[in-house]
This record gives structure tokens, C-alpha cells and sequence, in this order.
């Protein structure tokens, strides 16, 4: 059974080294030295076990999940990653094992993102893991788009593939209603490991009007950029980008936009901003695709190639809603 | 049942009113402006039921726990706090009348200790209530004190009084051996509803060499500064600060500085400092006692007035040692 600070020494500590303001993770708190011209930027996520990811997922991907899920809002708002405290809540008999590879995820990813474990808590919980991450990015103050910044008749864009990360939680659950095994497989892979656009993020802000990730659905999502907006958005549904996997395993557009574990951005511009968008996307190895349009009003209207509206009832994921939980 | 965005419109975005860096708590991420010849702070601390406190405790002392145990971290660095992130997982059965209390709790220590809400996550969990809580701080950069400082033959100071928390848990567990109704409430109360020492920690920081907040048992503590400062400390048992309810209770000072939950502040000088750090006390209407000395060698030597050894065997609270867990 490991000690709390036997772990937070051999495991944690050393994913701080580089960072003076860390302490070796040995103080009680952490210091943030400015950076010049740019502005510190926050947030923080949680994730659970039998709602987030399921019980019996790879303790390194629990990790990678926990720390992507987070950077993928800081990359929503063009913000740079540089550091992470982790809030972590562990069953007594979790064991050594899981947590190694708890911390060989998280070192995975700090590798590959540029970042360091600056503090945080570790806990025992009489029940699920829940894990808590902060990130901290550092933006440009004057190209960090809020949800709030959406014109009229500006384009509404969307990174990556929708709905995949949804299908991908059925294909965990073996209730996929179609497709291959090579297709399960990837769209599993697309639920336990989202990938948080952070180049394109910082890359797009300065062209982009508002701007979030979608996690709980898109249609749900683009609904929080209408209201803080005071706009309305008419979504064409039949130009939703989706992975053949997620088609192959029968699933149609109307599904896409009402899952949710996407962790893609959907950011809205003006259309002379098109071009130097694609371009960003190049650069970036990232594909974008416009799926609608801001427009006066309010709400999200789903329309499909003939103009019917097919706006999703259940419109995306709320974790204290009565009925149509996840699971 | 609350809606997740119901709950955060009606309940949490009051709390952010005033900074404009948390967008009313629509965003992906709240933004912090750098304070001109300040040093950002940050810690963060997780209470989960039946952990760090009991279940069926009302929902504004949980709130207000909280807050607190993270206020008492950035008192030992320091730093004066302003700004909080929370992350709850709340069990689906929670109702609204529990979460309006936690609301009130949180806004009653937030116009105490003149905080925003700039930020957090709400989710579910299938287990108990889990609370995580971030908070931010501005030290001035040169005179923030860490664990490492302390040198030989500073004083080792304490605030308030020891052993009432580890003493107030078992007052609210009817397990206490002694004392009276109101003695009880009262050690029980200073359980609930820690007193982060936010002032005196910014106007003692100048003066010290080393601090830390007393959470987990002041010995394990202590250590913990002998440890990161490479020395070794006494510790005059007799000079250990008690409350009357706790000694009355039935318990000694070498219980006293094996129990958690003190959330004091623990720090060290050089002995010149003595006068200004009791003219700081005063001020700040704090009691201050000097318990000891820190000397060359390792670990922390406990002696009673006629100079024998009583250092506890069991020096602390651990989250996962495997005999002596606090419940």
C-alpha cells in the first residue's frame, strides 16, 4: 500500500523538476512568475470513474484522458500549456502498480505537450477515483476568444470529426450497431484519448470571433456560444464532419451532434477569415470544417440537406439531468 | 434535480461578480492579470465525505472547510488570497437544498476573505461528495517563506492552540473521554470550521524563515521542514499551546501534536525576530506560542519538561498508510 508522501516523492516529483515555482512539489503551495505580454489563463476539469471513462481503463490513459480533457479548454481559448496541478482521489487499495502507470501517462503527456506538474493533492476516497486537473496556459491578451465574441453571419467551424468520442464510449461497451473491429477499435481509442488541438488553437485566435470545445455535444455547445453571443446559429447538418468508422458503424450526422466526449474545437469567424483559417489548419495537420452559420435569433437550428429542421431533442450531455444519462 | 447549467447560472456565477477575468463563469477558462511586484500563488486541497469530514454535515460548514484548509496553505506562503476554482463531484441525490446551502457557505467566506469564484467544473459521481478547491494568492516575491528556510537555532513557532480539530472529530463522533456539552461543541466547531490565519500569515512572512500550515499532525509537520531545510527540531511538549476544552477533555500534549486537522500555522525564526512577530501577532489578534528550536541533525525529538523523550510513534494523519487511518 503506498504512503502519501512516498508517492508524491518517487512518482509525482519528478514531473515538476524544470520548474523552480514548483518546490520538488515539497512546499504548500505554488508560485507563477509572469510572463511578459502574455495573459495567465485557467481552468480546470474533473473526471470520474463509471462517468468519464470506465472502470478498468489503463491507468495511463485515465491520466492522458484527465489531462487532455483540460487542455483542449485552454486551447479554446488560444492559450499556450506550461502546467498542471492534479487533484487526485484515490480508492485505499488502488495498489502501486496503477499508480506507476498513473504517472507514466501523466509524463507521457507532459513530454509531449511541454508541461510540468507544479502541485496538487492526493487523497484517499471511500468510493470512484476523481481525478482533478488545472491547467495553466499563458495567451495573447489580445487574441483569446470567449464564447461570447460571435457576429452575425459569421462561419461556424468545427476541427477534427464529430461524434466519434461518443461512439467510441458504445464501442467500450460493446453496443456499437455496426463496423468493423478495426473500426471499434479506433473509435474507442477516440473516447479514451481525445486530442486537444493546442497548435491550432494558439494558431486560429487571432482570426476567430468565439471559440470552445466541444465536450458535451455539439449542438448543446454551440448553444452556450448563441446565448453569450445573443445570436442564433443554423447548423447544416448534411456537412457535420464524421470518420468513416463512426458511419460505418451506422451512425447518422443527427447522432453526431447530440454525443459528446469530442474534445474538438468549434470557434466561429468571419468568412474573410477562411482562407488564413485553412491555412492555420495546414500548418497545423489539422482538418476544419464549416457547418454553419451565426445568424440573428436565438438557439441552434439544425437543418439537413433538403431544409428540414432535425434539431436533436436531447441535444448533448448533463451530468444532473433526470433522464437520458450517459449511464 | 439541478441541471449542471441551472445550478452554476443561479448558484455559482454571483460568486464571480466583479472579476472580469472569470466571464461570469460562461467561459472555457478564466484569465488572472498579473498584480504589478506580485507573485501569483497557487495551492489546492481536496475534502472528500467521510474522509475529511463527516457525512451529514451542513452543507455551508462543508463550503466553508473548504475554503479554508486552502486559505491556510496561502497564509503560510504569505499570500494575500483573491481568487478560488472549485471542483465538485456531487452525488446525483444531492438536491437543490444542500447545493443553495453550499452556495451560502461559500459566499459567506468568500465576502469574509474577499474571494471571486472565477472558475471550476461540476460533474457527478457515483460515490460520495468529493470537493476540490484551487486557490490564488499574490506573496510579495521577497518575502514569500518556504519549507526550506529554517536555520539552526531558529524558534519553531505555533498559532492558536493544537489538538482541538483531531479532538473535535471525535467530539462529533461522541468518542471524546471527557469535558463538558459546550467543550465539546466548541473543539467540535474548531473540526468544522478551521481559522486560516490569512492576516497574520502576510504580516509574519518578512520575518520567517520557514512555514507551513499544520494539517496533518504538527510532529509529521515539522518534518516535513526538517526534512526540506536539513536539520533536525525540538520540540518542548510542555510549551505545546491547548485549549482548555481540549485538556479537559482528557488528552496530553503529546496527543495534541499527533492529531490533524489544526490548520495553524507553523513557522520558524531567527530568535531576534521574537518581538516583531508578537507585535505582528497582536495586531492581527493571534496567539502565538514558541515550542522549540531547530537544531543540526534530522527529525523531530520531542521532550517533555523533565527532558525525556516522548516523540509520538504515530506522528500524523496519512492518506494511506495501511494501520491507525483516522476512520
Amino acid at each position: 500500500m503506498p504512503d502519501e508522501f512516498g508517492l508524491i516523492a518517487e512518482l509525482f516529483a519528478p514531473l515538476s523538476r524544470g520548474y523552480d515555482g514548483a518546490h520538488s512539489l515539497r512546499d504548500d503551495a505554488a508560485f507563477i512568475k509572469q510572463q511578459p505580454g502574455k495573459l495567465l489563463t485557467v481552468t480546470t476539469d474533473t473526471i470520474v470513474e463509471g462517468v468519464h471513462f470506465l472502470g478498468g481503463t489503463a491507468p495511463g490513459l485515465v491520466a492522458r484522458k484527465l489531462v487532455r480533457v483540460n487542455l483542449s479548454d485552454l486551447a479554446a481559448k488560444g492559450a499556450q500549456p506550461f502546467a498542471v496541478m492534479v487533484n487526485a482521489a484515490f480508492p485505499k487499495d488502488i495498489g502501486w502498480d496503477w499508480l506507476r502507470g498513473f504517472a507514466a501517462g501523466l509524463k507521457q503527456d507532459f513530454d509531449c505537450f511541454g508541461l510540468w506538474l507544479i502541485g496538487g493533492d492526493t487523497v484517499s476516497i471511500p468510493g470512484p477515483l476523481c481525478l482533478g486537473l488545472t491547467a495553466f496556459g499563458w495567451c495573447d491578451p489580445a487574441h483569446s476568444p470567449h464564447r461570447s465574441g460571435a457576429g452575425e453571419g459569421d462561419d461556424i467551424w468545427v476541427t477534427g470529426t464529430i461524434g466519434d468520442g461518443g461512439a467510441g464510449l458504445l464501442a467500450a461497451q460493446n453496443k456499437l450497431p455496426g463496423g468493423t473491429a478495426a473500426e471499434s477499435a479506433f473509435l474507442k481509442d477516440r473516447y479514451d484519448l481525445p486530442q486537444p488541438r493546442v497548435d491550432f488553437g494558439v494558431a486560429m485566435a487571432p482570426y476567430v470571433s468565439a471559440s470552445m470545445d466541444v465536450s458535451d455535444g455539439l449542438v448543446q455547445d454551440l448553444g452556450h456560444i448563441c446565448t453569450a453571443s445573443g445570436l442564433g446559429a443554423q447548423v447544416d447538418v448534411g456537412g457535420i464532419p464524421m470518420s468513416s468508422a463512426f458511419t460505418n458503424a451506422g451512425f447518422t450526422p443527427v447522432q453526431a451532434i447530440a454525443m459528446g466526449d469530442d474534445y474538438e474545437l468549434l470557434f466561429t469567424a468571419s468568412p474573410a477569415n477562411a482562407a488564413v483559417l485553412r491555412d492555420c489548419a495546414r500548418t497545423c495537420n489539422v482538418d476544419i470544417t464549416r457547418i454553419g452559420r451565426m445568424m440573428q435569433g436565438s438557439g441552434v437550428l439544425c437543418l439537413d440537406p433538403k431544409g428540414r429542421d432535425v434539431t436533436p431533442v436531447s441535444a448533448g450531455w448533463r451530468h444532473f439531468k433526470e433522464k437520458g444519462q450517459r449511464q
